[in-house]
């Protein structure tokens, strides 16, 4: 990690902030820019409060926060509770460190410590530099499947 | 609804069995009934605990249940949680009837009821009838995402 005081942890209530600028970065790259409703508010509230539904990692670097992961225990017909990575990002300034290799590992400790069988995300087909780096762990990548939407007011 | 005496209810933990059975036929019909690794036990913890994983609607028609929903609500960081529709079937026999019909709409009033902004699922591209389906309720059907994968022993 030359020079770079890299700490992998856990988010934190006051870490949201930058996870949404982050969430947004990374529907503007997906070109869905204004498909973010979500607040910050809603975010502490949604994953700090008694009972979270969603889980945080984040890559921290000095004084920043440069990557995160943002995962929850979803479920499978198939293969029962599994952990899902819904958001897996780090500032295009600080790609090529081995921050997301450490992220997304630590994001596989957690599945596995949770004893889940299953680990499972979704990646743009175009998305070839994210496919290239999910290949390297030999995982899974399915393209038979569409992803169906109804949305309310 | 023709001679059929049809009833949604909410599932109940004695509806796990024939639950089982009805993933296990769908498993089959996506060309994986090998898949499945859930047990009814397993289904009747993780369904009907104190803090339940997932949530079912069941179709049943005199003394049998012939069709299922089973989802729970998930997390987007683009729309916050929202309601994940992880297995829905009707068995064969049944189909043509108004079932899937009947059984989708009380999926959609949870979601409404909920108040969350979307309503999610997924569905194999070969499955011309229930991409019909979707698509009269116009349902957004995106075929841009792969499904990453890893499974732990």
């Amino acid at each position: 990690m030359k020079d770079l005081a890299l700490t992998i942890r856990d988010g934190r209530s006051e870490d949201c902030a930058e996870v949404l600028r982050m969430i947004k970065d990374l529907a503007a790259f997906e070109k869905e820019p204004n498909a973010v409703i979500v607040t910050e508010d809603q975010l502490k509230r949604d994953g700090f409060s008694e009972h979270p539904r969603f889980h945080l990692k984040v890559a921290q670097v000095n004084e920043g926060v440069v990557g995160m992961a943002l995962y929850y225990f979803a479920y499978s017909t198939w293969k029962g509770s599994y952990l899902y990575l819904e958001d897996f990002y780090v500032d295009p300034a600080y790609r090529g460190k081995g921050i997301g290799k450490a992220l997304f590992e630590s994001v596989i400790d957690v599945a596995k410590a949770s004893k889940v069988k299953r680990m499972g995300w979704q990646v743009l087909d175009w998305n070839e530099t994210a496919i290239a780096f999910y290949k390297r762990y030999d995982a899974d990548l399915s393209d038979e499947w569409l992803n169906g939407r109804l949305y309310f007011e």
